[in-house]
């Protein structure tokens, strides 16, 4: 069985010594949120994942139940009991606004919170993780009554959300769906349609769920701008708050899934159900991409959790596991063989693994403390330019810490040998459950189209300009600082060339629109490498005026010159990828493919 | 569910155009194996694998079941009549000598085979596996009484084989297996130990199962010189072929598994089990290893069965799924929106499975083919070439195949979107499927070693001479061919890069042993991009030369065009990871990781 334990220090060492929160919290309007606070609550974070959720991931891989008739789904043992004890620690408003029984902390506090979620149990995590998108959509789109009632049972945890967009015919393309929404003489509507692969649409844990809904009216124009946003709970509530009978949703069937089998994934029918217009009718889909980016930082987060307790079981098994001697000699001569750890190749994919989980937390971390900035910050400057970054930064927080979070459940996997592949060792699930995270919220491909076409595109690449200036401001203040000496040559040769390569995108798109889709993925990645290769020389600069101790600052150092060496040159096939342009994607008709 | 049909156009364009079979099969003495026997064993080959083995797929995911009191192994349901026809149809002994009742065929042609076979149902093609690694070790290493009682059962398919080497401890170092052999006074061993891992080690297929097992005799030495090998019949044997009773050797339990569920993974118990000694005492590893890099081969094709499957679904549902408009227009304006396969994105994905899936055929392929000429070629020097050219290859053969079929799948996964995680559409079922190739028969780590330590240090890569000296004498001979002209400049030189670097790493191992560790699995991905290069040139040449239709050797051109801009580049990360040296891998103590 894998095993996690929140990885603390590194957490606290990218709050305090790398992001500097101390500095910027009492500039989001949060003085009060000092370091013994936000001590107090990643250990309590860190024993409550580690000590009640984490123990349930086994368990959770068994999968819900679903009876057929009722359409309850039943979930895993201890799941219930767990969320309980979440609802009573006040876990599920922690940063909700205090005005509906939150706690109001920064959302950076929250994104190391709903890591150590989903390392932990990645499953559970799902079923309050959709709350928090219900409820910012109803903060900022629903009408008084709907906030009032809503609002409070879902920050404390009572009622539970979710976000029901997809249809079997519209899933990227949500233009096409067609559940309709009709109006009733009270002002509710009737919604009909069938709603698929809706996390956590039905379960035992919460008193009421309130499924947030697309749907069309009558009138509504064809194509995504013809769509509106419903408000649908579960068990019907009457404008004073009474809850009422079972309103007409229901489950209609679990899917079954490679992986997250602990986590109740829906076919929702709403037959007739009653709904509440949120926001602005044909609007729906900008009120719900409210809920989406935040989401899809989140579902970074994941990939992020699932990388790091599969480094931490492949750490600790290649410590123990004895094979083979070291190639320049045994290193353990009184063992029957040296652990496997010795050997240059088990080193390299933990480095990755390493690399890829300390680098990405900073990543992820960095775009969740500019959602702070963004929506709290004292200077309208700051906050338009902390928008624009987030912006940016999100698609290549989903996308790259998704894939590699595939990457790094593999490899980790893949350092267990062939007992990484049985069951009873728990890698092979985190492998499984992590290959959800590439799909869910906008694949990996949509991310790309969103940071190539929306982002550096539409938007001019303003986020863009936001990170590359704090990165040449970086370089120029450690210009003279000898431990980043051999970092930021390379560093800065790579942001220029960043900045030329987005520039050449514009150019090549301009004369011809497939070029956005040809150099979309390409970079991304590129631009995570890059971006991680700059939090990677903060890193060290952070370890560096630190006064941790040396075993501390060495393997930050160590590390990222692993990343240097052997991560970074990845931008060099992503680069040349781009550069060849869309010609060699489309020169085939789709019926000579094979 | 996932469909399944075999390739045959690129088969016999592999095996005819490109590798020219009808010029070599007179050379290895098998004049008589003309176009018109190839061709009817290949569509009888795709119509069983195709209509009986490819529907079982799914069936199998559910796994097998096991008899705890009886240690007996149900196989699932349509598997074992299946291997009926399979036996019925003369398959098992497609390879093997006519003196035991084989087709005595080439193995190239066996490829082609096997590849279909572990395309249609990767978990059924266990069964049959091994048997064929049993014979090769009787064949090579048994006594006349060995061979003349295992080998015809073994060959007609009657009885099949097991490898069982793998111990709890002793997995990659099989210096530290601990199963004992004791002599009988019949001159039998009783054997005592547990051996896991072992496929195909129980079930319900044949009548009887011949388990090839490391041992230690009584007086052996320690590590890897004191390991025997023995041949353990589940069923005993007398001298005269009469099966007696129930040998003592019986599966404990079967694992639970990440994928591959209708294959039965076995821990199996000899209990003073009857095994007689095969070959010399204490050099059984060398026995073993007659087996292992057939198999090593074979699981390479398991790789590539299942990325053609993969590619094969992922096109259909690209061309039918409607989602989104291309970026340059409405391509299909009379349907709600484009079928995805429109997209920039969306074809890299299906060209990167496209050029993985019918370059890796023929980088397998030619492998086979000079296992045939190592084995049967007329003349002794282009024997011993062809020889140390399957040595250099294998490795690469294992483990880029088996790579690659991890990243189709997952690649072919993604083209569904989320509907590639759900279980119906059976693409989660060869991602599952796919984890294992890179582990069992050695990992690509250790691969990576036998490539980097043996074939190319203690061997001087002569396998690496025979293969460019092809490549270069390919190039000369196209020089002039303007259907070559764009692609063999970047090939000259990646074939001059690779044996520049394929030098560097031997000076900088001669320095630090360490460094083979440091360079093996970068210089293996980086030989396998180059060699794929090489083959993507000869097809094109290949397909310019035939008289196929124009859109054959048009996708020919455009899939190299593809890869040569795409995914050779990645040539690039993997020579900037081996250039930087393994000094950024051994800088952390073990205790400093984390």
């Amino acid at each position: 069985m894998s095993q996690y334990r929140a990885p603390l220090d590194d957490i606290r060492f990218d709050l305090f010594d790398v992001l500097k929160v101390e500095s910027v919290f009492p500039r989001i309007g949060q003085p009060e949120t000092n370091r013994e606070l936000v001590d107090a609550v990643l250990e309590e974070g860190a024993r409550f994942t580690g000590q009640v959720l984490a123990p349930l991931n086994a368990i959770g891989d068994q999968g819900c139940g679903f009876d057929k008739d009722s359409g309850n789904v039943t979930t895993p043992a201890g799941f219930a009991a767990a969320y309980a004890q979440f609802v009573e620690g006040g876990w599920p408003g922690l940063n909700s606004p205090a005005e509906f029984g939150g706690q109001g902390m920064p959302h950076v506090l929250g994104a190391a919170i709903k890591e150590m979620i989903d390392a932990a149990n990645l499953a559970w995590g799902n079923f309050p993780l959709l709350s928090h998108g219900a409820t910012e959509a109803l903060l900022h789109h629903g009408t008084e009554w709907q906030r009032e009632i809503f609002l409070k049972p879902l920050v404390e945890g009572r009622w539970t959300g979710t976000m029901c967009l997809t249809e079997p015919q519209a899933g990227s393309d949500l233009g096409l769906l067609r559940t309709r929404a009709t109006p009733n003489d009270d002002g509710s509507h009737s919604l009909i349609g069938t709603k698929i692969f809706i996390t956590a649409g039905e379960h035992d844990m919460a008193e009421n769920i309130v499924h947030l809904v697309l749907a069309r009216l009558p009138d509504a124009p064809a194509g995504s701008r013809g769509i509106s946003l419903f408000v649908v709970p579960k068990f019907k509530v009457g404008k004073d708050g009474a809850m009422g009978e079972r309103n007409a949703v229901r489950c209609g069937a679990l899917e079954h899934k490679m992986g997250i089998h602990g986590s109740a994934t829906c076919v929702m029918n709403f037959d007739g159900a009653e709904g509440w217009l949120v926001g602005e009718p044909h609007k729906g889909l900008m009120a719900m991409f409210t809920m989406m980016n935040t989401a899809r930082l989140a579902v970074g987060l994941q990939g992020l959790g699932l990388a790091d307790r599969a480094y931490q079981n492949a750490l600790r098994y290649t410590r123990e596991r004895l094979q083979m001697r070291a190639l320049s000699g045994p290193k353990y001569p009184d063992k029957p063989a040296d652990p496997i750890i010795v050997h240059p190749d088990v080193r390299r994919m933990l480095l990755t693994q390493k690399a890829l989980v300390e680098g990405g937390r900073l990543l992820g971390y960095h775009a969740f403390l500019n959602v702070d900035i963004a929506g709290h910050g004292e200077d309208a400057a700051a906050r338009a330019e902390a928008d624009a970054l987030v912006g940016f930064l999100t698609p290549i927080v989903k996308a790259c810490l998704t894939e590699w979070g595939n990457e790094c459940t593999s490899l980790a996997l893949q350092c267990f040998g062939g007992h990484g592949y049985i069951a009873e060792h728990g890698m092979e699930q985190l492998a499984r459950d992590a290959r959800i995270t590439t799909l869910y919220e906008g694949t990996t491909g949509i991310q790309a189209l969103d940071l190539v076409g929306r982002k550096l595109l539409q938007l001019k690449g303003e986020g863009l300009r936001v990170f590359l200036k704090d990165a040449q401001a970086f370089i120029a203040q450690e210009a003279g600082n000898p431990a980043l000496a051999e970092f930021l040559p390379a560093l800065g040769e790579k942001l220029a060339e960043w900045q030329a390569l987005s520039r050449e995108i514009g150019q090549m798109a301009s004369s011809n629109p497939d070029e956005i889709g040809g150099a979309a993925c390409d970079y991304l990645f590129y631009s995570g490498y890059v971006a991680l290769a700059c939090w990677w020389a903060k890193a060290v600069a952070a370890a560096d005026a630190s006064t941790r101790p040396q075993a501390f600052k060495d393997a930050k150092r160590e590390t990222a010159r692993f990343y240097f060496a052997r991560l970074l040159p990845r931008t060099l096939a992503h680069k040349a990828a781009i550069d060849s342009g869309v010609g060699n994607l489309m020169g085939l008709d789709a019926d000579a493919f094979g």
